[in-house]
């Protein structure tokens, strides 16, 4: 669909490949060949190249490097052809090049365009690297070397799932830092007596540390999820090639690439128990989906918190300033809104519907492949670092400049009903009850219906509504 | 799965009947016949059998008379299978019998079993009218007589289509009426002024009439877009048999039947231009289950509302109350919760979520059938009913009885600087900004600091600040 | 909405009961009390009561006689009091009067009709017990008594958490048996060679085995990715009553009760670190659903791929077959259709669409609690049963009877192109394809061709394409 | 987020602005103001400017001028003032400036930042016109002048609705492509027969031009469906400002600004009944991205079906060839896989995914407003983009190109059982199904064994399998 006039003016230098389909000229000076260059041209769908997530091609340059250091090791490359490649690989992960990548990253094929892209670059550079001319694949072929012992089938999940396993650590490092800071909130605001609130409705008191602490627990097991899917994402399908059974690799070459591969990469890979299943399964990245969609539905309920003990200034619950971040209204002067909370439930509910997209995806495998694996890459990826930008900009630009209203947050616990729940034990289900209906209809303080009514003495009240008592009890 | 056990114990006398499986024994009261029997054995799923649907039945009876007549004019009934099998069906129409379909209503074969439970019901019904014994299937057959010129995929997307429709009757009255009800609120509170709320900050007043009759408006599209919906299920495949060739169906019989069908059901049914392309496409069950995801959007929404606008009762908005329905906690005496509204955000979300399945279902059809039919009129049939029972219930339980809390609502407004905005006209958005400002920090009001600024003079702020300019200028 | 009259009809005996909102007559042998006639009158939903899930009557009657036990070690119930409830508790346990659980599932309120409908069946059972009459709750008291430093939102959460526990044990059965079976015709299947397919085009050779091999290792991970899931439900917050901060119930009361229920369940429970965030957090509900949509997708796609291969019998790819369940078709004689997997597949949707609606459900916690919590509840245990009996179905009623067609097996291989992969490490990737290109045109074989260029010897030849070769080089 | 430094660098020329929150440095060449790189720098979320939709900007600068016409006509504007705001707005709608809207399309406030975004680059751009300089905001204001009689809450959902309707119309254009195309390959293959399946079951014959005409007719709604949806984007709050009161807007600039616009843009836009319902309603985006949805699982479901109907080459269905664009895989020479549905059908998975993410967002909308309102637009132009792109690829590098298998075709139908359906009205149901239970035991064909069996004369048998006859009887 892209115009190859896009790639080719009327006045670049060109090269001309041949491939099964024919002959095509491409650009003298691109490291890819005929093959990215037709998927380019196949692919207008999203606008978002490879190139824009190098944690894939830093991923898929260590599976290259990997292979061949196992296929060198079987006899199945020189040793001039195995330094050309690693150190192709090795110019990739410290990212280099990464503009030749300029394949979609959405693709029909399941990611044979994602991986061809990777092993004409790699050819090229290492043609380049043993004194050759670009395109002169005689001396080092993208499919016959670079490619060798592999298929898109066993290098595109691998790469992806190491791709993932990247991107996931600076999203660990955000929630961290988002906990502490709303821990540190929780400190700050340890002293301070509030009222709690079930289905919006006044409850029983607690303080406004132990809600900002609960916010900061609520995200406890995240990074722990996240880490068990990566886990799980770590188990590859490398060395199954087409299908899983292995065809046109050597016998050894699956564990030994993994080998290298945990060398190069530093993560725990490991071989799947049954390559064949491996191949088509979309598990892991369902659960790691799963562990997105899970860590969106905190945040977002977090952030509804946020909107609703902030709102106000005046009819509002105010319990909370969140920081002034631009003016709010286009017509309503002096208005601040809630914008850093409100851009991060939007990122949530995006993560949450592309989970959807994600389990289409995975459903979608047939018999010994799974054709949407692209889709389900480019979203876990985005959805990933769509997440880490949020949770960042809610710690720096919300979390850490909330203040308290402290004024109102003790009216409310003074003027509430809700506090008659700690009589319960001392006067009845009933008393209370009768209690509570008073004070609601009279406007009347609970203890000063329990006084009149001669119920509790004036000591036991006040050691029963004691703020101490009400919030810690455990 | 289920066990044969549950329909023929010990004692039941039973007789034998044949198909292309083998023979079984089937209870000899029985109506439905053996291929009704296999089926309930083979799917045990969500234990709800098709006579939990009347709708449905209603509609299968409607589409076999339409056949049979159809049929009976093309030569290919006699007189006395007519009369047989319309006699039958109207019964089934009137209600009778409707505990003979014991199928599941999820079911693999794309609605085969219900077609044939229907089919085997309608021929014993009829052999009992013409003085035969039940499975003396010779002179009437289920097959051969009531399935005549028909196959499942063009009966049931048929029947499924009208029973919709009539599950949608009930719904467009609940939501007439409790767009009625929020009308009438709408008008008993059109003299409380209030302040409205943008991202749930203080925006600028308006009447809480206003904000009831916007609920009862935000619903008046949803029952011209069921509607909608309901005429795009009224295009009908029937006549198409097995693929949309009409094979087996004699030329005419399709126009024909779809006559008598609209003449016996009272719909606008038509034919479908393309019989092929309508065999597979679900399409409107699509546009339908849309229809009743925005209108669940829209309930949530409004019920969402409620929940903040009556929260409290001393620490929230406080501006209404909702009817007290139950005691609202075990623990807390005197606690009311807003269990109606609570309980129609779940039903909303339950449509919403199912929205997703039927997409699913709708997206695997393959070819010329979509074997996943029966999920989606399952999810249809009772989203249509959940919708209703809920709208019903949160009309009479909760809309009628919601009183204003007056006073609060006027508090709200002498209180607010959201009041501000009015006077951007008059002094410009920098000073009003200021002034916003400064009312927030000082906790003084908006008109007193414009006065001591001397912007404007005390006539002009007040025919400003009247509530009536404030709340409709348009 | 539901009318009184289903419940109390002219001639039933009655008692007065009373609350907050004042009396009610029940029927006089109803073990119910006023609050669940209040919760069945308010909720008419899904016409899915409390009493068809036993497995949360179960839990809820586990959590009650804990927290009696720890109340009792506390000195808050006499020696009396809690024999009449932990008996009371031992009956419903042993599934005695589950009919009294009348209240419908879904429900407004965060369960606390859920609740209260177990605090007043126990209440009255232990009246019994101890001699008394059915609502004599001066001797025994719902809520002063049963629900003893309880309060739904730690009660009504952790008897969730178990019920749904205790309705993943069979459901790990069902796939352990399920995986069981198809681990069986991978055995049997082993000798069979057949080609492998990647998006759907003829890839490279296997065994039918190994395919179902395959899809019995895809299901090996889910009983541990369900048991992940369980354990975190078996983090409870109960002891936090209220809001989490454990108002009302003693101090070490929390622990103790929990380590009653450890007993009395069985199951591993521990105390949430934080009661407050445990309160609200639904986490471990969305992992489940999480476990119950990656097993779906997998059940989907192997379902889908058994169609697939089962396509035909003529015109498909007709390499097994699936056993005859029921005729297939109304007007197409001998058709018989895969109508097993078809359901699965449906199941699995269902389970799918839902779990979008428990996302939903979950993000809309607010403050102190989810009030959507029933919602999550019903569509967990629902799903968890869909899909136990559908894995039970596809077992039993599809898997066990599958046979293969070794002849169109073999012919597909035979008849390949495919093998020519198995070529590329010996003629190089550019004289396979030209090899692959000449045989789809020319309608010769593979070996032919490399045999007439002479590329390589028979023997060569005959070695590179043996079976074993090809079907497992790792 | 985003670090200030990528705006400006130590050698930017800057002016100081002024807001709300205080002085800011802009660069001194920006048409935007202080309130724009305040957004930008907040909301560093998906990468994607306003700028990369220029259907926004469009739209945004067309009700800007709109508005300005009825301020001008209510005496509120100078000439001037309307002179150089609608010379600005018209370079905009000629596509000048487009790259001054650098906010991020996700953000909070509900659109604030790009309405502001907006009246800034409108302002500035009329100051030059006016001869002054860059932020001399008192001759020609971003606020006063500008956003006149304007929110952001009546703004932004007016321009997005005209976006998303500007971005229809080449995805109609594309479908009515698609749909043009299937046809010719209808018209194509009208005399190729073929055998139908439901359930991936041999049914009956067909030709595959009536397959192909089935694919364009099931696409021939949706056109309608979009236009419908179209139509009800049409329906604006413009003029109800804030919360639809149509504060600080004259009486009567509502029906004048939307006369204007209408004007402006020929599209047959009207003022909604209700304003305040209008500025929180979603219904009309719900119901687009409703029509996305549809013609998405109709998309994919085609693809699908072309994927199935041209799987092999040797060992699938076989009926059709797609053309080739690329080599199909890294490791197996001559495989040619159907990429171009495959990427189709990703996209069509996108667009499913993000209708649940904008049912959230829509959901969420709260009192006067929805806050999410941007993440809902921001999905409804990406998807519509997305669509037509795909839809353009299928169409071009796919369908266009597809050539048919006619003898496998043929064969096919000689060797199938299914045509045996077509005796059922003339030797019964029984007998047909013994006829073919026969065939697929012996390998026999069908009419071979009726002969033998002497049920129909050779002529009748002859008249009965005629391929005229069986494909079309209606």
């Amino acid at each position: 669909m892209t115009n190859i006039d896009t790639l080719i003016s009327d006045n670049t230098q060109t090269r001309i490949e041949k491939d099964l389909l024919g002959e095509q000229a491409v650009p003298a000076s691109a490291l890819y060949g005929i093959q990215t260059q037709r998927a380019y041209q196949n692919f207008d769908i999203t606008g978002t190249p490879i190139s824009e997530f190098p944690d894939l091609i830093k991923a898929l340059a260590m599976v290259k490097a990997a292979a061949a250091k196992a296929n060198y090791q079987h006899g199945l490359l020189t040793d001039d052809k195995l330094s050309a490649i690693t150190e192709a690989c090795a110019d990739l992960i410290n990212g280099e090049h990464h503009e030749q990548f300029i394949v979609d990253l959405i693709q029909g094929g399941a990611g044979t365009s994602t991986n061809m892209n990777a092993n004409e670059v790699i050819a090229n550079m290492g043609l380049k690297k043993m004194g050759f001319e670009y395109g002169q694949y005689s001396h080092l072929h993208p499919n016959n070397d670079v490619n060798r012992s592999q298929s898109t089938n066993d290098v595109y999940p691998s790469a992806a799932r190491l791709a993932i396993v990247f991107a996931a650590a600076p999203l660990k490092t955000a929630i961290n830092n988002l906990q502490h800071s709303l821990a540190a909130k929780g400190e700050e605001f340890s002293g301070i007596l509030k009222m709690g609130r079930t289905q919006l409705q006044d409850a029983v008191p607690m303080t406004l540390g132990q809600e900002f602490h609960a916010f900061a627990n609520d995200l406890s097991s995240e990074t722990a999820s996240i880490e068990q899917a990566c886990l799980q994402l770590c188990e590859l399908n490398l060395g199954g090639t087409a299908i899983g059974t292995g065809i046109n690799a050597p016998k050894g070459y699956a564990s030994m690439a993994i080998e290298e591969l945990a060398a190069i990469s530093g993560l725990p890979v490991t071989l799947a128990d049954d390559l064949i299943a491996a191949s088509a399964d979309m598990g892991a990245f369902v659960t790691f989906s799963g562990a997105l969609k899970r860590l969106s539905i905190k945040l977002s309920k977090i952030s509804n918190d946020l909107r609703l003990l902030s709102s106000g200034p005046r009819t509002g619950l105010g319990e909370i300033n969140l920081p002034a971040r631009q003016p709010g209204s286009s017509i309503m002067p002096g208005k601040v809104n809630p914008v850093i909370p409100e851009a991060m439930s939007q990122t949530a509910y995006q993560v949450m519907g592309t989970d959807t997209t994600i389990t289409m995806a995975a459903e979608a495998a047939q018999l010994q492949l799974n054709a949407m694996e692209p889709l389900i890459v480019y979203n876990l990826l985005n959805n990933a670092r769509l997440l880490e930008k949020s949770i960042r900009m809610l710690d720096e630009l919300c979390i850490k400049g909330i203040t308290a209203n402290e004024a109102r947050c003790e009216q409310h616990v003074q003027n509430s009903i809700g506090i008659v729940t700690a009589l319960v034990p001392h006067i009845g289900y009933e008393n209370a009850s009768r209690i509570a209906g008073n004070a609601l209809l009279s406007g009347s303080g609970v203890a000063e219906l329990v006084k009149q009514e001669k119920l509790l003495s004036d000591e036991e009240l006040a050691a029963i509504l004691s703020p101490d008592t009400m919030v810690s009890s455990i």
